[in-house]
């Protein structure tokens, strides 16, 4: 019944994360979307904005201002960093929950979030109660929480792509574990930028942020956490002439366990039942392009036998599992709905 | 209930339609599929060869020779030219109802037919009673068909952008009708050629088919048909650096009543109610992305003031709206079902 | 010998058609870089911004205050339409030759200057003198001209593309000229926008520009210019996805003259000895890459044997035949060198 | 004066390398095109193929069996593998010296050649004699042999990537040198197939041959002789939606002497005066776009200060630099001229 739907408000509705909400949430059967704020855009129709949101999205984006966001039921913020956290007591004093899809929570450790955000943390109290948004990790957590720090998009795969290992203590940490990812352009965002430019990134590539990226951080504090020890990690991004796409490829040495252990086995059994977890056969490569615009991380295992390295190749869209997706798959569960609710979506191949 | 779904069949399951009509059929709520044959691949999970389809599609490749098609509700062709038309007595006899995505019963004309597609044909008495598919132009005869011959990609831009004024007698047609008409490289179908690989297709574009393309005639003769007279048409497609996506720009003259005449409340009357006709106001640069993997076609209309010329651009996704899209419309409408179902798909962009 | 060779300056160094002049002359056997200004970036190396020019290019960014241009022997505008203006009186004055790459010297009606580019002409009696710079047209008039105003990438290759009918009066102009034109990306220049961003216009296309562009009167006084009578001309740009690259598919109405006429004959006659103006053989689809990087156009001719209409492909790379490298044609003509010199070039396919 | 020019033959120019090497040597200053041969495209001109080369080329491809190469100075085999060694014997008899772009001449140990190509080699004795093309490395054994094994794209960019820590004994060799490497599809060859399709492998991406690259056993011999010593190599290599282009992130532990080394200087110094290779300032994150169309190799250092690890970034086009405009460099070198005549080129950027 239409009065049992979730009402919804998206903060900042104008970026990629922005569109990518509306996209899923548009068909969402347990959704209302009731509000879209964006300090520019007052009054536009959303879909004069994105025609593809026609006859799909009827709300016009709304000014902050003017927006009581108490009247929902979740809020996300697919805004900048920093813009969560200034509203985020207010909305959890009036019952509503909250899903960021920047950095304001996802990282525990203030003075960390500080000297890579250049912001200091302004409710460090509701972060320490937010939970970090990966439900194949910490379903039971995203279930309980009032605020998500949804997480960035290289650490879902980087994550996901080592859970196992690291659970079990599988890796031989003694050398560094180091992540090569690559990801789509938009995974930059809807800003006006020369670097991202048609003309300067198509038919080209780089490595980007090799000195120290944002989700260095995120990623190793998680990577410390599921070991229950030091890591060293290195990681280093690149941009790739793709609109959506994201795929790291992860290098580990495994431990003298690790090399007696049923690697494949492994992860078939740790994410059985995950629907939005895709253990590949022995031998697969993975394609950006098999999870284009599906809420799907798809993974496989790839023995480098002389060496006793592992490597593990990890593919999602970066809009969706990397983030929007993840954001919806997350609001489900905190709302006991079914978790593939609004994501029974078949990527887009070709 | 299961027992009541549409059993369907896919004739040659791994071409870009087949693909395509597998992302749709897998979701849609009144269909089982039944059956997909592939010559080649015979045995083959369809899975493995297209991993986005991992966990929705659980069939194998069956071969043809040994599949029983007669057992089907409804068969789609998504094979070359004239496969088609040798089942389709069969299937007729048997009570099976049949949409061909090839050009098998596209052409009342058999001469016309036989002198493009070097075929005879091998069964006019079923093209007679066949409808041809664009469900905004004759959806009765879509309903009452036994057989459909699903139009062309291009024609379906052309012919949409085109009937409002056709029908109306609105162009004055001393003069050509010219489509200048832009395709992504899907369009030519996932066979091994040079010419469209990535290295000689990305970051170049060229227009093809300028001295004869197979869907002049095909459109010649609809436009000849709906406006029940002769018409001067001049076709050239060109070859556009992208997966997907299709663009028609159209230049008419308008005859002393189509001057007069209020063009865009024409389209918009016309196209009323027609959920995948989406007519933009005035103005509008349609984008083929505010389409893409969605069973839309969205057009708008721009005169020019001084020549009495009016240029209509039309864009749709050629592998939906421009044919598997628009195959499973017409499916819905022959099995009298919501003719949205399956096709309720928000376009992804970015 | 080094002290014989043509000093040149750059203003406006940063954007596309910049670094394309850099690329040609950096080459230029007689030619000396002398000067490159850049408000925003005065002192940074130029190869620090394109690597691309390191070790070829190894000028640092001048403040355009500081910069005294009247020590050149030749200055390129590759600003914003107005600069060139603003500064030519005293260039010419100091006997500077000048090269707008910009539109302050290409129409010589400054009514139609005002009403399209909102800026009043500051030297109409410079502009007086100004050739129009498409030697194929006007070789001797650029060798006598102080001042160059450096065609539009479309105009060029609409107004090579017809001269030869025009010339000989073998259109019949009742009806209007019609070019469907398309374009690379890099044809917007190097500005942060969004709607160049890579993730928004790759995989996708448009039309632009349908009620008004900048380049239709250019194109429009040249065409009447030609065949010295009244010509109705419509044009439609649309943007595509690649770097460089442009496409126009001209369609004309033959005269009875010009159906009796060896069309394929009369431009090979009229572009013989012409090295940047390749007419290709009968039947021919240029790909835009065939002209990639260099300074070439060619073209390919169809007659439509029904209607009586004529289309002509015209292809050239848009930042050298339709910039840089016809700015360097130019220069060549104007300081009597060998008009080839620095632009012997094979284009780079793939 | 023409008699002195270097009459060159190329087999098999119907390939991206055999049109690279035809745009290179088409404005070398030393060279005569004396024969191009093609099986299947005998008679055909050069130009009606490729028609980026009218104007350029004037041959036609010539029936291998009428070609009497024993007439050249020089061939260039842009060929399977297999084809330069059935003909090399007879060749270097006539005097005639032998380039080979594909993998005959480039691994020394036969058996390795033969399990990786599944050809037994036919003329082992040339093999030994024959030099492993990378001039910055072998320069003099490239000046005094007959034959080339010119090497693969991606050797070239781990080789002079490691180079001079390797010379200099300053990795860890305890741990595996790690190689993600990133290609553009033209290193799939001009080959009709569907993985390279633009449908297929734009707005995508993928590791592949990640059990067993065929670059894997030529690197890691040549590491082994360069480093004097066994070493571990891990090789995955990535393919990127882009023509051209290829971007190496190398990793390696350094020793405990590296760690205490001018890294940044030892590279500049080795490679000082090098016109092909170049050591961009501390903190450079090269594109592949900085290289395109040009004959260089660009690299920049990036130490993991935490883990003791280096990160080495190294681009070049996979066509040029690694295929065609080496194999040019090796011709100047081997016939004593100047090394950087033809392959003075800017590239082509954006």
């Amino acid at each position: 019944m239409q009065s049992k739907k979730i009402k919804v408000g998206i903060v900042g509705g104008t970026g990629y994360t922005g569109v990518e909400l509306l996209r899923l949430l548009a068909l969402h059967p347990d959704v209302e979307l009731s509000v879209i704020t964006s300090r520019g855009e007052a009054g536009l129709p959303v879909a004069d904005m994105f025609p593809s949101l026609r006859g799909r999205v009827n709300l016009a984006f709304t000014d902050p201002a003017q927006a009581d966001l108490t009247l929902c039921d979740v809020v996300f913020f697919a805004t900048p960093h920093g813009v969560a956290m200034s509203q985020a007591k207010a909305l959890v004093a009036a019952g509503v929950k909250v899903i960021d899809l920047a950095a304001d929570f996802r990282l525990q450790d203030t003075a960390v979030f500080e000297q890579w955000y250049k912001l200091s943390h302004s409710c460090p109290e509701i972060l320490a109660d937010a939970a970090y948004g990966i439900p194949e990790l910490y379903r039971d957590k995203v279930r309980a929480a009032q605020v998500i720090g949804n997480p960035g998009c290289y650490p879902t795969t980087v994550l996901l792509g080592l859970a196992p290992l690291l659970e079990q203590g599988l890796i031989d940490l003694s050398v560094p574990i180091i992540s090569d990812s690559k990801s789509g352009v938009s995974g930059a965002g809807r800003k006006a930028e020369v670097a991202t430019l048609f003309a300067e990134s198509s038919d080209n590539m780089k490595a980007y942020g090799v000195a120290g990226h944002r989700h260095h951080p995120e990623i190793h504090a998680q990577l410390q956490q599921i070991a229950g020890e030091q890591v060293q990690f290195i990681f280093v991004p690149h941009l790739i002439p793709m609109i959506r796409g994201m795929l790291s490829t992860i290098y580990v040495k495994l431990s003298a366990l690790g090399l007696k252990t049923d690697i494949q086995g492994l992860y078939e059994a740790r994410y059985q039942g995950e629907a939005f977890v895709d253990v590949l056969p022995p031998g697969s490569l993975p394609e950006t392009r098999s999870v284009r615009g599906a809420n799907q991380l798809r993974l496989a295992l790839h023995p480098q036998a002389d060496s006793g390295y592992l490597t593990i190749i990890v593919v999602q869209d970066n809009l969706v599992k990397g983030a929007a997706g993840q954001a919806v798959q997350n609001m489900n569960i905190m709302f006991d709905l079914d978790e593939q609710a609004g994501l029974n979506i078949v990527p887009l191949l070709p």
